[in-house]
């Protein structure tokens, strides 16, 4: 065999990102070695930047650099600070945003809660939500968490405390996902598109 | 839209490497940015430590390292320098390599004539080849070249060029491929398969 540690380390590095296994990783450092101007010196500079630049915001959670915190979001002078979109990661923010269907601020947890693996309310964002649902005039909260059995939960115990404090709880609509087919649906998602049915003339189709 | 230039300059980074697509690189690049201590550090240290360190062989082309040139494989005195085996690219040395199946040196042509991208022969390190062989003492040179009409015609003109050499030119063997069956076998490679019958005393499993 013809080691190289250099090559290796980047190996092992490259293999611990998401949806990379051990051949991807090897194909990619090979590549990276081979087109060091065209390849590694971007790579680095660019990680380099992150390194140096970005965080992840005090109040919201989403990523934002450090000169920007809190974040833009949070920051905007025309987003509606009463409406608080509660999400599970921060990365559900990026996706919200790129729908372009939510102008209020958000509020990442960072997980949910999940007895399986040992996450519990307290290791979530759930006192700083119920801070800054308490104290900056949040009007309505927004649950945009994902459904499944801990997602579930995760919404319930969030909406039962959330009624102690007197703040309306909704949650975003779950139902038959757009350009798909009935046929093609699962019947959780049927039976869940059947109970949110909405008198046709209120169904915004924008 | 909640845009990071340093998170975007990553994004378009990893979208370079081979394999990555846009949504792979924007997940990869959150998780990254929000796993600093695991992900980003090691990575970033790695590339560093390639960019730095690792350059190609001058002699055979392969992955060495600054301080290793000619490599480990062309420096050593335990190998058959009179043996040279032609490679297309540098990668494959590393894949011959692991199969522990030879004991010479090689050579990396950077490719192989191809007049559609137009890629000539004086654009691989053809001359570099000829001259290896007339002044080291190479009395076999195997092409472990891929088999298809742009690596024919590169293994023709390499081994119509060495016979002009007086050097023994061999080609390793296309035939089924282990743990294989011949029922799932394409046409091509079962022909050539055939017509590389070896007397069943002679073949060697190990």
């Amino acid at each position: 065999m013809h080691h190289i540690d250099e090559h290796d380390k980047l190996i092992r590095a490259l293999s611990r990102l998401p949806g990379i296994g051990r051949r991807s990783a090897e194909r990619i450092a090979l590549t990276i070695a081979h087109e060091k101007a065209l390849l590694l010196e971007p790579l680095l500079n660019a990680l380099q930047g992150v390194k140096d630049n970005i965080t992840t915001c005090d109040c919201c959670g989403v990523i934002t650099t450090h000169n920007t915190n809190p974040c833009a979001i949070c920051s905007s002078t025309t987003r509606d600070k009463s409406i608080l979109c509660v999400v599970e990661n921060s990365d559900d923010i990026l996706a919200i945003e790129k729908s372009d269907s939510f102008n209020g601020v958000y509020h990442a947890l960072n997980g949910r809660i999940s007895p399986m693996t040992g996450v519990r309310p307290e290791d979530l964002r759930l006192k700083e939500l119920f801070e800054r649902v308490s104290s900056d005039g949040v009007k309505e909260v927004i649950l945009a968490i994902n459904t499944d059995v801990e997602g579930d939960a995760t919404a319930s115990y969030i909406s039962e405390k959330l009624a102690t404090l007197g703040v309306k709880t909704t949650r975003i609509a779950f139902g038959i996902p757009a350009d798909s087919g009935i046929l093609y649906t699962d019947p959780i998602t049927l039976k869940r598109a059947f109970n949110g049915r909405l008198p046709a003339s209120k169904i915004n189709l924008n």
